[in-house]
């Protein structure tokens, strides 16, 4: 949990995001980092993200920290496996192409979350991943995401148009 | 899209979930109606509510509607199959079990978001469905839902507890 973070990393025009956008005053500002292999983000829901049912947390909120954490993952893990030196080296942006939650138990309100990822697989511009959101070191939800990268993402200027 | 939503529909102590909650001061406040056979919510996201692409809405946004519309419209077509009188008749409350959305499209921001749900299946306490989500006539998202009604629901003080 050094260094900076991958949202911090994007370039300012994609910086913008509710769920993880450093430039957006009203968001969650989610910031994911390394933890080995894995990838990790934590965050504390505020007392209005309640869910359905008293002291659960709202399953939107869950997805949408799957998802930032998620597509942020798949730009660290492309960069990492093209070599890159981290800190503030720029990553591409990644958007999601298809994302699954399975709720797996209620996630208690008043705690950290803990958001997961790995088990990388690269194949071109798409990153899948698998993902686990977890509570008191509960896991309450995984899930699976494809994220694919942006074809006009400013750091690759050469990148085809197919 | 007349009638009460089904959201205003759950017993007050179900009523305060973010997303679509009547009596959470500070969420979307989603509302859903039948629509023939599927049901619709509409919603125009905020400003903040911008992705990590500019223009474009944040993918954690379009996983809560369609969550909060599917535990709704599960809910309001299980009351159907059971003969519904529907207006304030009180409606079980349903939490997602596992939810998968496919980003087909960005969706563009500034416009009214129309959530959809239809092909109903039913199978004892879970409900299935197919997921849309679209701007403008044009399906931005699309996706499935796997919903569960709760054991300890008020409206059914007498059901199994297996």
């Amino acid at each position: 949990m050094t260094g900076t973070a991958f949202q911090d990393r994007y370039p300012e025009e994609f910086s913008h995001c509710f769920g993880c956008g450093r430039s957006n005053p009203s968001g969650h500002k989610l910031k994911s980092h390394w933890d080995g292999d894995a990838t990790v983000a934590r965050f504390r829901p505020h007392e209005y993200h309640t869910g359905g049912v008293p002291g659960n947390v709202y399953g939107g909120l869950i997805a949408s920290l799957m998802d930032c954490h998620g597509t942020a993952s798949a730009a660290a893990a492309a960069a990492r496996a093209e070599g890159d030196p981290g800190q503030d080296n720029p990553l591409r942006r990644y958007v999601t192409a298809s994302l699954t939650v399975n709720y797996r138990r209620p996630t208690p309100m008043g705690l950290d979350l803990e958001v997961r990822a790995a088990g990388f697989r690269i194949d071109g511009r798409k990153v899948t991943m698998d993902l686990t959101l977890s509570a008191n070191g509960e896991v309450c939800a995984d899930g699976t995401m494809l994220a694919v990268r942006l074809r006009d993402d400013p750091p690759a200027p050469s990148q085809d148009q197919d």
